[in-house]
């Protein structure tokens, strides 16, 4: 039997939950799991339902009895069948820890999608995407920014990605790019955002003395850096650590920090509001 | 407006959260919370929904309506009236940390109980209860286990008591006394249960060097230290550290962890099957 | 018999520890503890020591003998006589988590210090003071910065205070204030420094959307919670937390992070250099 | 320049660091980095330095000259020489998280060893040595064990191997085998030990309802996961997983102590005593 995913959005009221929950049975859908969350701060209703489809279900129907339900609580909402995976591009430079951590995961059945594309703008790790049987395309930035992203752009149009991971990807994106790819680019960046943004995120940790270091999963924008943020992790360091030790020590919570940002996304876990995310799992 | 909060344990089928949230929209109630879960482990629903009772709701109406439903779905279900608190008390000896812990949690208002009785087994902690307007009362272990008890039940019965909380009480409770109170009881133990149950867990985690100690709030059973477990928590210790530096280190994890089981139970939260618990929150 | 905490500061070069260890064993001096560590960042070493006085130890003697090893290598050094305690204040306005897990941790013999005196500028804590049986002092903001800091200094002055502790203390100290007590006024801010300083920081965490919050124990200095860092710890949160669960939890975190903070003062544990702190212990 | 790690166990008395730091400053080394420690529960003394080897260092005359020292306060003593890497074996079954780690942990520098061989009773991880050019080879456990390790420790005879590590190899070991090889056989188990040892420990845990999973690094013994214990981490887990989500988010905590637990060992920060393991760093 075919599953659904369905995420709807709205100012909260009451009836909500009955209302949705009703559509869903009545069109012969079976709920595994209903998580429900409303943000009191900004009166917002957040709900992410799993159901399966069951005899006489019809995906096109339920879209258009919901769609009442939608208009009449003023709901953003969303269908994902499970079975229609996602395409993924992975982009990356030189750093091979958070590309291999994805392609680990992805063989290992957990992370939902297909990769059928990496892109970078260096050699090196060309040999990791031959020896997990993936194409890889090396870009030339010394073409100039708006030059090499059409060439970029043009790969991912032919492979019809609809996400791009910046794996530890050593370029800045053009306002453009980010723009055309709102909430489809995610990005690891090696801090504790919003501390410590920008270039050498451990040196200036190590330079304020801070007693905890992080990395952040993030949504990719013109604003450096700054994008709505999606998974966080820390590691508590010792001030008998080096700058490299930070470096070392760090890399373990880049890459679970990546992967866990990528997983709430192919599970559609994450709602946008106020130019932040809600993770509801 | 009241606010209701209702629990659902039942074998999963197909429908189950319908039936539930289109009686509660029947009934002129507003869910404001809906916490799901289907453990596929074991075939079992849990869920916990909180709702307001809006113009024209009943609560004898509702469980009549709801019995309906439950019976349906061979469901254990409860229903709370959040305005009514449960009445709770304290046994503690001589070690004070846990007290605190929550007589300050309590007034600072988050803990949603009355504490209307501390008992003890000795005189030293008396002060604590008078500067905080609690009556105090010591037992006298001296009579015997069951003649002991037999005063101890007779105070938690004139002060009405729904729970009972060892916080470092140092006494064993009778069998007899966990069957009557069972679920009823909630204890903390200075060990990372099943792990180093029994006495001097410190000393016994020393001694085996783990790398991580911790505390594990659970039921009182007649089994020692077997009860169900609600919640625990752990912290990293060096191998620097002495079993007095272990004991030092372990009140702060104590205290934590027997506040986070008791306002679990406090939201009904708390779900039992198979011998153990399921937190729903 | 005496103990001692003898602590050194200098550039690295080789031969500092056998100078060291050579010139406390000539002394008649038992080490008992032994920490050290070499920034190779910046060239720097630290290294903290604990020793017994034996049989013929004179601190006078070693003080002399010690001031040539410590000239030879251009070294910053302290030796502390353990059996002193230093004189600790603490400044509160209206939230008592903080004050009372100091209070509760001295009684409990494990902040290795005298509190001589409680200041604050609400009346609102008094009866905690008094049950400590600590004096309590109200000091007078309307009078002006300037004015009430006087007053407060002389009350420091007066019990001959050593060390200021502002627990969750709501008024911004002068600059000259901050610099007459440099180094000597730890504060806790309830964000995870550098992000989130200034007013309302768990506002200013949910806005922002991160996954982890924390707290920060630091020295007061001019620049407002810029100062040298002490201790972190932090806290995962869930987007389904709202600003007033995130002050809730985050409690727990604030009481943590000072009383560690302090702690790590009174063990003469933290060494500072170029404008951050060293932990060593 | 060379340089040397020297580690040493003795009973505590007075003395202990002035006696060792002057034997290396008169051999003519330069102590890089002290870590000591008195484990006052059993009266031991700890103690690791490392040393640079300055001009006119004999590591013959040193080792003459600590011999003294070492027999004047009962020393149990080693030193090593950094340059000299050790030569490391894997063992794997059909599980490739660990194995991977452990191979790109290497790759990054980050492991000081020689990995000049993998091993497995099984073919299927063949082509991951293959990818990393490491000759694999595949034991035949048909042959009865006493005939299979026979074979097995013809290899480690062959590659001149001074570690094993059990990188999730799914066969218990002699006691002869570990008896031979005794502290030098580095094991992972998927439990938090000494709870849930043995079989299926993810079940165990499930079934018990603990709040916390964990993975226990530790040398094999004949006493089947009770060795001495090198390294322990742990996650939360919530009550809405399944025992197949434990095994998921298992595999990255038993991953991280597997590696955690082998670099303690290469950088000899691993004393034992009385049946367990002091970690100095």
């Amino acid at each position: 039997m075919s599953s659904y995913i369905l995420t709807v959005t709205c100012p909260d009221q009451s009836g909500i939950i009955a209302a949705i929950t009703n559509c869903i049975a009545s069109g012969k859908g079976n709920i595994l799991n209903l998580a429900q969350h409303t943000a009191t701060d900004i009166g917002m209703f957040f709900c992410r339902i799993v159901f399966v489809a069951q005899e006489g279900f019809s995906e096109a129907d339920f879209k258009k009895e919901f769609g009442k339900v939608g208009e009449h609580f003023s709901m953003k909402w969303h269908i994902f069948n499970r079975g229609i995976k996602k395409r993924v591009a992975i982009l990356v430079s030189k750093t091979s820890h958070c590309l291999y951590e994805l392609l680990l995961k992805h063989a290992d059945g957990e992370l939902d999608c297909e990769i059928p594309v990496i892109i970078s703008n260096h050699p090196e790790l060309a040999h990791i995407a031959t020896s997990f049987h993936i194409p890889f395309f090396q870009i030339d930035t010394a073409k100039g920014k708006e030059e090499y992203e059409k060439d970029l752009e043009e790969i991912l149009r032919q492979y019809n990605i609809e996400l791009v991971i910046l794996a530890r990807y050593m370029q800045v994106l053009s306002p453009d790019f980010c723009s055309r790819w709102n909430n489809r680019v995610i990005n690891i960046h090696h801090g504790f955002l919003p501390a410590f943004k920008g270039a050498k995120p451990y040196h200036q940790a190590w330079q304020k003395g801070v007693k905890i270091i992080g990395a952040t999963g993030h949504f990719a924008t013109a604003d450096l850096d700054q994008g709505p943020i999606i998974f966080q992790d820390v590691i508590r360091v010792a001030d008998t650590c080096s700058v490299e030790e930070f470096t070392r020590m760090g890399k373990d919570v880049e890459r679970r920090v990546l992967y866990e940002s990528v997983r709430r996304y192919l599970s559609h876990s994450i709602f946008f509001y106020s130019g932040r995310t809600f993770i509801i799992e």
